[in-house]
């Protein structure tokens, strides 16, 4: 039997999220979705996941008191007691010391990144986390871009680089691996409320269950 | 100066909404959206709309016990007293006596109607409330479809007949007409919830606003 | 309460389908389907459609010895005993005496039609039926088109001239009109076989069914 | 010959146009154009081409103080002059009666209507003025949307309505007409700088020109 | 039987065919085709089309000797003999006496349309031939467009005004009419060569012909 | 000459096909197709290409008395001798003892695989599997995907893990490799019924060859 | 100063071309290209191009008395002299002794290929010979496919493989080199008479020139 | 602490720009933008980075005389001092020994590139440059392209050979990478003049400020 096999994957435990610049002002440049709401049901369905798995956070904003505005308060709702780290300049979330101790400190090496514009914020952390031996998922569908063309160039250069492009409910399912665990309520909630394919087979098939007692 | 110009746009007093059909299993056919996220977030947008704006609601569903399946459970809560007219198989919903009775009752004569699928649910009532001396407004991004080219013929067929085509956030600003007036904020709200960039923006104003005091 | 409301619309009684020019040949030059196997698959269920209402059917091929090809054989099985009417050079299927005497011998003035592609073989018998008081349905996505722009044309052409497009799924709800008719089950059977979604949800619907015996 | 054949075109003797709500806010929720630089380059297009032909404008906000934000300081500065017409809370701009009366002091009845989102505030006002008698253009490419579903629905309505739909740049010939008249160097200027492709001719032109000398 | 139902239906002998704009430099500008030789193609073929069918061709052109170019050498190929009529500054080519004399000297009703641009060169002639009584079928596959935007518009404000919208291979087929008719094999030469998989199935149909023998 | 230059090709000997969680329910969530009839169309020519080169094939599904719903009953209906190995929560199907195991015991090293979307069900294993040493072919056309986005970040960290991805129709002519070996009318077949251009042509070609006798 | 720093790019000299199975039937099955003109435009201007550069040209059919159907007469115009290699029924053209042979004869490493299809006849030979030290440049607009997603794979996996994905008027710049080299008119008159917006500059430019005298 | 983590990353004084043969006539011939001026904007963007950051410029042309046509003067305006190296015929700039050294003199490592097409100004000088030590970033959204399956092929083929591809904006913030660096006003105005949606929230955030005072 081969050993190990799951070595790779992403678990609750060997995982962390960072979560970087979805501020109000951001958001709105984001063009390679047609839809807006579907990329912000992206963002907090991959926040939640965080959360539904116990996974650390991290926040972070850069000059949020400028153009690029406050981040989104749904983001803030979701984890009241998370410290956001604010940057006054650096773009590089990996490059601000207080952003890479935060991440140091949760001594994981499997690094879940969804940011505003997979060309600058998911680019340039992805490329430094790499380069510091660690393993990066960047999540392409909760983080945006400025068009349809940046997109591709940043996903073949990271993919180039070696990160391993995700989307947010792939990693729900690589972090729940196994319908029986417990968290299997929380992650089944979040595809309930976020891929309404799913969440009309969910509310189906309880009518169905419902209906049979 | 201009008499009555204002005679012929949707107001919360003359209007009625219909939503037919919206129904967990239907929902999982519409083709025409890339992301089913979007449609139902459209949908619920709607229905919200006539709550605001305290328009009747007339909820409507074929064969439910069937593979078409329940009402999609966001519309039961958001209109708990409603009385949903279950149709044993009739699909043209004006053809039910019961329901057009119940339309008939609201008095009124400009129908708003948002339908699982433009070229059936949407399509035959429209024809036949046209017919019959109502102002048709089919709110097609509140409605799916199997196919494009579908929903391409529908859109031409109903406009040819005399349908006024409109879209939910349309629709919302059709009824509000004046933002001075009470249902302003029920209105932004939705707009808030719904429109990613509108919410984007009114985050954005609040933090300024509050940030000046 | 409203007379004839129904009156307009398409029923087993009053219809007949024209099935022109699907020939081998032709099919391979449709361009404005992604996929050939979805058009296909659309002329095929507008076929059963006919045949589960017991509506007159009349196949006709234009000069099917030549490069245009012989008659689909799909269609060729599922009317065995129809007589197909070979045309041997007119392009407008109205216009070759055969053909225009077996319509009128049906006795049915509401028409739909499908035919190879929209710009040619729909919309020149099209004209023509308009303009001899027929009430004509050119079914849009079971007729392909040599590309996107010549299909868009066709059906701005059409409408304007009166006739009212329309799609095979809608044909069949419409010609339904209530699931409690006894052609339900070959219609579902219709929808099952062509419309994926449809067919998954009744194969779901059935397991349950079973199940809960 | 005939006489007047000219009679139904644009002309800068009998026409005004109206900008309305190309505000700051409301510019971000444009979501048709996948390029939001191509929208505003439009927008921008057509404010100079009114400038260009003389014509008297009308422009207006709607809330500016709120979300919506101000006006875009490109519009501001095309038009320093300009009195802007704030509206505080009423979205048809024709309903609003010092616009209604700005636009009755120009005495004229050919209306080119741009503004921020075609299913709002293009659609209702472009409503009421054929409703009173006025000829109306609206510009679809000066004129975003929340989506290409709401788009279309809003282009089909007006069009039924009686509306002209047309675009920037037609706008431009038909107001020119004949490239002797000594508004072409004007018109040419817009062309050369926001329709890339002929300034890129104009360009080559030039230089082919003076290598000749 | 009916009579007369052919009446609408353009003929070699009712119509004409108008080709404008197309000059080398205003080629360049169409961007609602991704391949600009797909246009090329399609605005040869119709070309042919004329010669094929004998009916009469009027080429013009607008100022010439600047920015938009020369006339198409392959145009000038064909029609050797052709008067191109050179207008120094006109953009509705009806307005131009020349050219509406040349229209009005063949004495026909029925007018076929190719231009450069939908919005300009087509739309303007198109409106202003059908206020004078003109049958017109504005070719949309032989004419571009600044933007798909730019060509939907159009499209909707000409169908609005009663032109028919049609594209190159159709008007082959209603010109066509019957394939026993003698003009069938340089229709058919025509499609051979501008109709890739049209010519495919006759080149195959040959080859299996050859192989009887 | 070249040695076993064919070494690293597909064949009916080396070969396995994995068919994963090809579920009622979860079918409904593949939204990367345009036509969900496509996706169904390759899922079955993928499964009757197995049987057609006799290759061992592994079936599985996933909870499936819950929401995701049954197998696809056409798979069953193909193999109905055929295990399904029903997995009851884990998600990566080579985590589970029986599957990988089954797996092990075809001897097999290099597994063609197809699940029902492609950022879970094929990525998944599809890594486990290279990680042991297989040589694996994710069929992305015979896979779904909740989105665009989700499908292209899954083949891109799948070709960068080393996975050669593939396609339905590839995978047959892999396989078949010289038209003259016996599975040629087997395979033939599967073209003729899902490839519908090369139904057209066999037909075609059956018509011509019979005509010729 | 680098040496030989051009030694990785295609030459004259170093290169050979394949083409394989343009076939009249398998030319109609492709569907990744909206334009099947664009498509054959494509492979005749590819064609052309060896022989503007006088580069050793293979040509080969799969079993072209069937469906496939007989080589574009096209190509067989372009080369009459040569010997076009017939396979009786081996898929991938390597693999066929006569193939390969001739491929040797030609002592050249460099081996530009376009085919039919994408994932199935460039494909499988771009393996081969890449295993057995060729230099391969499939050029994808040249090569169709079956679907997008069909060409999608076969570009990830040749990419993956070591191929060097090309286009056909890349290759040309890369052959050509330098415009002052002798084949420069041949080479622009493929590019005139195949890159629409080249031919319509180099007539602009033809114009001007000769205008100067 | 990680040491270095930054020295991959693009500095102002570790790169030079490259911009090539965006000259008039070529420019036309880009088709993968939908809008031509959406290419124009991002060429002018990147033109004006290297400016700000105050990063060498090395602009280069190609047979300038002929069709290719001049240097497109928004380029020469911006460098009115730079020397333009005129290639009389070689394709491949860095192998032009003028261009070359332009190059070395600068002693930089890191090549940023925009050239008119992807598929032969960019691949090629990029190949020889990544042959010969330096590391290049192919601005994708800066160059254009003859057709996307080219763009997408350049795009893979540069990929695998190890160039870094890169987009405008990502580029602007590469080089800035903390905004309390000096650049950062003359940074943030590209962003306002170029990326539509920043200015908008430029404008908005001095609205609000100046509000405030």
């Amino acid at each position: 039997m081969p050993k190990n096999f799951k070595s790779e994957f992403l678990s609750p435990e060997n995982s962390v999220l960072l979560l970087v610049d979805h501020q109000l002002g951001l958001m709105q440049g984001v063009r390679d979705f047609r839809s807006l709401e579907e990329y912000k049901n992206n963002v907090i369905a991959l926040a939640k996941t965080a959360k539904a798995f116990n996974i650390p956070v991290i926040l972070s904003t850069s000059v949020d008191t400028g153009p690029n505005g406050f981040l989104m308060p749904e983001l803030e709702e979701l984890f009241p007691d998370a410290q956001v780290i604010r940057r006054p300049g650096v773009i590089n979330a990996y490059e601000w010391p207080e952003f890479r101790e935060a991440l140091e400190k949760t001594g994981r090496k499997k690094v879940i990144i969804g940011a505003v514009t997979l060309e600058t914020c998911v680019l340039f952390p992805t490329l430094s986390m790499l380069q510091n031996g660690y393993d990066v998922y960047p999540v392409v569908d909760a983080s945006g871009s400025w068009s349809e063309m940046a997109a591709e160039a940043a996903m073949l250069r990271m993919t180039q680089a070696g990160a391993k492009l995700t989307s947010w409910a792939s990693v729900v399912a690589e972090l729940q691996a196994d319908w029986r665990k417990p968290t299997a309520a929380a992650a089944a909630q979040i595809f309930h409320d976020h891929l309404a394919s799913y969440g009309f087979l969910m509310d189906t098939h309880q009518n169905y269950a419902s209906d049979r007692k």
